[in-house]
């Protein structure tokens, strides 16, 4: 099965420059790739990265730079998978839940609303990425035949904020883990939920 | 099979205090424990809320209020569950994932590492709450037997801060949802991750 895997290539995971600089982004964004790839790859399934911009990868790269709701529609010929590319704590167990699951659609909510990854087995299902976009799926997908929830936290954790790092730190093994902890970042568990810190000055 | 729910009765849910007065906190902490025993029973296991106070439960009440590790380790008489009172998005089918998996530990994994439930079936397991958590309990349970990791968001959301409140409005239909909603708390979602507001003043 083909799994689409969307990434913004121009200036990547903005929402963590209170920890990484810019070219940092853009390193640790493409390893986050590479391991969702490796992860889906090891499914069984084929990996096609859907990028903003021209990009080098081990895998086949569409590019289109028109937002993603529209970059995925155009795309959606049953059965495929859409997998988030900041997916780092994926691993082929979580994904072959997903895409092994019965349905004509299949959901993995994020957290705080999104949908981390989908499979869709029906022609009349598209995607709207704008705001809380699981309660926009969840109807959709009634609307046109059988819907299935996916229960994992490894789906449902997308690396965007500093504290999702630590999700990384705690529970990834892989390049992207690697390269936060070559980087210096490292875990901060003063009270409540842990978060990071740099061990060295940027 | 027992399962105790920790509930911390005095001052519960302090870092919900931006959103919610005291009174609020301690209602809806409240219905988050009512939900969670709930759905314990309904996978045919025995909920014993373990409180730090005296309080009124439709379930057994056991009272201890010592810290949280020491409490359940006294506690600890295989097989036992221990599922953290605040589990609000907790269904009975991602309890017994829990419960039916096999393994000497059985672990959930939280946001911010912590260990949002647990299953024990050898007496050599304890606890240690203190810190990121489930490295603690990955690191004992490899020492005293097999581990098995449940993959599971709705486990894995313990609801502790403002933006958490989003994820029991999106993916929650129990009391705490039915509270939150009442009492005029709505999604926000101007962009990354929806998070509440109040429809209402305080």
């Amino acid at each position: 099965m083909d799994v689409l895997v969307p990434f913004a290539a121009s200036r990547p995971k903005t929402r963590l420059a209170g920890v990484l600089g810019p070219d940092e982004r853009a390193e640790f964004a493409e390893e986050m790739l590479y391991d969702v790839c490796c992860a889906v790859e090891s499914t069984g399934a084929s990996p096609m990265v859907l990028s903003t911009d021209p990009i080098e990868s081990a895998w086949p790269v569409v590019v289109d730079d028109r937002p993603l709701t529209d970059a995925v529609n155009d795309r959606i010929e049953p059965p495929v998978a859409v997998v988030m590319a900041d997916l780092a704590l994926a691993t082929p167990a979580a994904l072959s839940r997903l895409l092994d699951a019965d349905g004509d659609v299949v959901l993995a909510p994020g957290l705080g609303g999104g949908t981390n990854a989908l499979l869709v087995r029906t022609p009349e299902f598209y995607v709207d990425y704008h705001g809380a976009s699981i309660a926009d799926h969840r109807r959709i997908a009634t609307e046109v035949g059988t819907t299935t929830t996916v229960d994992s936290f490894r789906l449902a954790v997308d690396i965007d904020e500093a504290d999702d790092l630590a999700e990384v730190l705690l529970h990834g093994d892989g390049r992207a883990a690697r390269w936060l902890r070559e980087a210096g970042i490292e875990l901060e568990t003063a009270g409540g939920r842990a978060t990071v810190r740099r061990s060295t000055p940027r």
